[in-house]
């Protein structure tokens, strides 16, 4: 055993590197420990005495984000000039501390946002679907009945408010009773419970609400009482103007802050389609630290949901764009850390893998061309609305008549030129056999029935045909391939930096997060 | 910024753990250097010297090996049961260290082995092929004419012989010759010139060559002297049986320990197609232990090379098998740390992914079945040849009478049940849809010409079109995805353990692992 201090002068910035490490020689034959709660709780036990707890805690979740997307977008902001290939500039990259976590939740090892935030924000493992409660028995199946509702566990934020005295914020770019912030302070068999997550939320006494909107406020048959209205008479200030939002401040009490500007299901938009002056991911983070500022510190959960949207749909440069959004709003916490050093801790990780997004893809082979993208100017959602306005106006409307709103949107051409070679991929020119792709999805867009066999599935997943086909042809000839319209196993990276930041690198499985901000935090 | 040091007792092992860190408030906002060669040098020179030097090094290599790889394999030795799902236990999960790194080279984002090989083992970009020697220009494709023939570097391992006086051993399961095993020993524009790599390694006074046999020993044209005549020449011993491979020791002198058993081209068989009795990966890491052992330590990389050919293929069997096996090769090597605890380092990591392959697949959704693989018997490699000599007994091979055989390699069976709703995929049994795609590709594989338009390529790459459909659709039904049958740009986790283990945590460029092992041997 072993431990060392150095010091390093990078270029004209001093920095201070402490790299500290151990030749753990029993380690080395440590066998996995099959029950990771069980060996982490007793990790907590002896780390809790000598650890210093961080005032400010940020937990940024980029929901659907591994290393892949994180890579990507790197790429995209890169150059792509031979022998000076570059990888752009992600600000958490370079924290002191990176891990992976395990995501399989209770049900799959391609798991759920409900049962991998539960994860996160709880520390145990629980059914697909399920947010803050326990799963019960061995059953197949998801069996979101099957749950512990006597014995329900307290959060991570929750435990920091009660017992700690922090304040709480929640941020999301998705509706603000969506699985990821729900999981952080509410308890449900059922994610999609959207009424009973909001009335939980109104209960919670939490500080700060900021972002997305409430799905369902009125229950899912519209006959319940408005949340809004609830989370007034608990004492929230609900502000849904830019004006009133960036006036907010310390003594505005309990607050919910509300983007102004909606896209799908209540969501923020996708940064993609952000129009100027529109309220960021960052201004609601910027917002929360306003708010939240205290004597006896807070702890703010982000997550940027849309980037799994975008997985989801497997549109690669509104995941990109998505993801640099994330980091913009990541650098507000970086900057507040730089104001308040010795009491800062951030966290920046993903809670599964969106999509099997891979940098590579059949025929491209060794090359990618992440630059194509650089022509696709809105997301599939806002392409979806657009064709969805012409059809209307035009009920009749043929592929030649869409081809040039196609261009316009994504860049590609229906002029192939041959004789490039295998380079062809890297232009935006579609050739033959793409436009025959091309029109088959048009054809299924405009048919009134939708094919329910499984190619239909495996071609476009549950998106419009023609807008699924177009960010896959796109994406491959950038080089970018996906394999699924779901979640997939694919670990993910975690990236720590500052007061107990260390505690984050190694390999281990996400439930562990809950109980290393237990550990740093102090909490009994 | 602070230290700290702490102690747990997990369970009924002693295990110490010191997590140190830093609150390094200006790395906080430290740019991403774009040179990461630059701020490395800068590194090695502050850390040299107060490093203690490991006098036993292992450098373990996966080639095409990154998180997804290793996460399916655990999956697979798992369970899958519901509300007790476990991942199996690989062994390097454990290691106190963990890192990213990128892989791209001076080519492209998508990289080849010869140039991430080169960047482990030297520390710099060159181009997709180039093996050993620096890039020049910024020029437009892979010119591997343009390289810097003059000022030859000197790989980690040249570098550790001749400055220490370590011995040096180089093992891979493909052959010697190859672009990873190459790279610690040779410098030449093209990784195709493998008789020049033969020479080149007859010529490293290297102390232990293991595994595969030498790829065209004499010459492209076979017209040029018998490089095994060469290696006896300059003094090396070269022992093909295993009674003579398992009575070599630390007298044998120099040493090159051929494989008694090949398979295709030149390698050692896939993990799964071994008979019992064949010498395994581990034997030779095993014996590389016997041959290297001296008073100034030795420097041993093991490259499992055919983890890389199983993700071109597309066989996430024979993947995954292959990554068992490279676990236990690792387990020889964790078994000498233990009897060697304050003077060994082992690294584990891979050159780059390969396949794009994904845990999670579009019509399988939410739900991956990785036992459904436990099915298949053999590799790709072993069904072709299989394939391949039942067509030359019978060139009129009809569908029909193939089917039993696949149903003995695969356990896939043409008698789909229908009516089990969505969990068809979990089941052997095959769809028509399946039987249909599986009728197409044997037509394909019996056709006299094989077609090369892109779409073809999509669906078979270079694989007989039956083989890989076979895997595709097996991997499909278990849930496994892949986008390519090249590498690709997904990030590559790196885990270390042992003397100098903590310098490997944290996400960094490839060629910063090179700079690493300079500073912790404290090479000048």
């Amino acid at each position: 055993m072993f431990k060392r201090l150095l010091s390093a002068i990078l270029f004209l910035t001093v920095v201070t590197l402490i790299v500290t490490g151990c030749m753990a020689q029993n380690h080395v034959s440590l066998p996995m420990q099959h029950d990771k709660t069980v060996s982490t709780e007793h990790l907590v036990q002896s780390v809790k005495s000598d650890v210093q707890s961080p005032k400010y805690i940020f937990m940024f979740i980029g929901d659907g984000m591994s290393a892949v997307q994180v890579n990507s977008a790197q790429i995209y902001m890169g150059t792509n000039k031979h022998n000076n290939l570059r990888l752009g500039t992600l600000n958490f990259q370079d924290f002191e501390a990176v891990g992976y976590q395990t995501t399989h939740d209770a049900t799959s090892f391609a798991p759920d946002s409900a049962s991998t935030a539960t994860a996160l924000s709880s520390g145990f493992k629980t059914w697909n679907g399920t947010i803050g409660l326990r799963p019960v028995g061995n059953v197949s199946g998801n069996k979101a009945e099957n749950v512990d509702t006597k014995n329900v566990p307290k959060t991570i934020a929750e435990r920091l408010k009660e017992e700690k005295g922090m304040k709480i914020g929640i941020v999301s770019t998705v509706t603000i009773n969506h699985a990821t912030p729900a999981a952080y302070y509410a308890h449900v068999p059922s994610r999609n419970s959207y009424y009973d997550i909001a009335l939980q939320m109104a209960d919670s006494e939490f500080d700060y609400f900021g972002g997305g909107t409430i799905k369902q406020p009125t229950g899912s048959n519209k006959d319940q009482k408005d949340v809004y209205e609830i989370l007034k008479e608990k004492g929230y200030k609900i502000v849904k103007t830019k004006k009133d939002i960036l006036a907010l401040n310390n003594n505005s009490g309990k607050v919910y802050a509300v983007t102004p500007v909606i896209q799908d299901d209540g969501a923020m938009p996708y940064a993609i389609d952000h129009k100027e002056g529109d309220l960021t991911l960052a201004d609601f983070v910027k917002k929360g630290i306003d708010v939240l500022d205290n004597d006896k510190g807070f702890f703010m959960m982000v997550e940027s949901g849309k980037i799994d949207w975008a997985g989801h749909a497997n549109d690669a440069k509104t995941n990109i764009v998505e993801v640099l959004a994330f980091a913009d709003a990541i650098q507000v916490a970086i900057d507040f850390a730089k104001a308040h050093p010795d009491e800062t801790l951030i966290i920046v990780t993903g809670d599964h893998e969106t999509g099997g997004m891979s940098i590579g893809q059949a025929t491209t082979g060794y090359d990618v061309a992440l630059e194509i993208l650089k022509h696709q100017k809105m997301s599939y959602v806002a392409f979806d609305e657009k064709l969805n306005s012409i059809i209307e106006k035009n009920p009749d409307l043929t592929f030649e008549e869409i081809m040039p709103v196609i261009t316009q949107a994504f860049g590609l051409k229906d002029e192939y030129i041959d004789g490039e070679g295998k380079d062809s991929y890297m232009t935006l020119e579609l050739s033959d056999s793409e436009v025959e792709r091309l029109k088959k999805a048009f054809d299924a867009t405009m048919a009134e029935e939708q094919s329910n066999d499984e190619e239909f599935y495996r071609l476009y997943g549950d998106y419009n045909p023609l807008t699924v086909t177009l960010t896959h042809i796109l994406n491959n000839k950038a080089g970018i391939g996906w394999t699924s319209y779901s979640h997939t196993g694919v670990p993910v990276p975690v990236y720590a930096t500052g007061v107990g930041a260390e505690l984050f690198n190694g390999a281990y499985d996400n439930t562990e997060i809950y109980y290393k901000l237990v550990a740093v935090t102090g909490l009994k």
